[in-house]
């Protein structure tokens, strides 16, 4: 094999992080008009400026781009949770950091229309192999990884403020209902604030609700 | 054409209405074991003790079967909200009415496993034919009208009690939850008692929450 130097070896790696950079930015403007399955893999390649050969290259297929999309808006989230300034980060009480929480839940699902849907399908589908080549791992229950993470951070928060309610079901519950038709058609009209409101009102409710007889 | 004698009409008539409960009867009995995907109309046949061109002929195809049931069922929860005594019935105030029907409609949900879920894939999806054969009319957004029922009848109590609250929004937040995979993978675990119950948590909290700002 040949050996490449030094400054060329860099500046491919370079282009390469930039190509990526530009087709995850290509695919979120996309979606933020389109539902994923109405998504081609020409379209991303040409808004990103890159050949069509590369978008599949680095990412497999359609649903390997939707998850590397989804996977890296939610580690922001998972590390935002982890470490930024309160309500969203610690230290703030389990109410105020659970509506802050779901705000920015909304605002994932909101700029990826029916994202969190196709990722639900995929999930308990047979398992698709380039969902292996993008090192998934699966719970028992078929869930993927960020629909597992948000369950349990908001299970979690409800279970923080209140340890006598179904924590675990309620959290599906809330966030069940970002996978519905309704609420999906609701975004897509640009509803998201909308939403987001709503779904403060229904777990500041549950939170307040009567101990359970 | 020949005539047939009348006796004879009757007794066909009658077979057909027994044939009819019997095919009904057998899907149900399928569907609090297994979801509708699982079911062939072999089997529906088989346990109904009809021949499986009976099966087609009546319901066109196993959709044209589970609608069928569906609406069998939603007319009799349509009548029990119009005409039965409080709760579910009209006569008691909105939020013991709204639990009542939370509660029938988890029941009819609980021994459908993800009926509701492929009716609402199915009313999104292009239309199908069987649709039409049913004589099925779908809302401007494509809602099923079991779905519009549910929805507006959840909506309508959510209104009586709290006029401030967007009550559309939040009956489409409560009834999506009952269409999403881990809802659902709980029905099929037989808890729809421990659902029942955090659906009343998440709708009295509601109910009650702080008015909006």
């Amino acid at each position: 094999m040949e050996e490449k130097p030094m400054i060329e070896e860099r500046r491919e790696r370079a282009d390469a992080a930039r190509n990526r950079r530009a087709i995850l930015r290509a695919t979120e403007e996309l979606l933020a008009r389109h539902r994923p399955e109405q998504i081609s893999m020409e379209q991303v390649a040409a808004a990103a400026g890159v050949g069509k050969g590369t978008v599949f290259h680095r990412f497999g297929s359609r649903m390997g781009l939707m998850v590397a999309l989804m996977q890296e808006r939610a580690y922001a989230l998972e590390e935002a949770v982890a470490s930024a300034p309160p309500p969203l980060g610690p230290g703030a009480p389990p109410e105020e950091r659970l509506m802050a929480f779901l705000d920015a839940i909304v605002d994932v699902v909101g700029r990826n229309k029916g994202l969190l849907a196709a990722l639900g399908h995929a999930a308990t589908a047979a398992p698709r192999p380039e969902w292996k080549e993008q090192g998934e791992r699966r719970g028992e229950d078929g869930d993927h990884p960020v629909y597992r993470f948000w369950h349990s951070h908001t299970s979690a928060l409800i279970v923080a403020r209140r340890p006598d309610l179904d924590g675990e079901l309620l959290a599906h519950i809330l966030l069940g209902s970002l996978q519905s038709e309704p609420v999906l058609r609701l975004l897509e009209r640009g509803e998201a604030t909308r939403l987001a409101a709503s779904l403060r009102v229904m777990a500041s409710g549950m939170l307040a609700a009567p101990a359970l007889a």
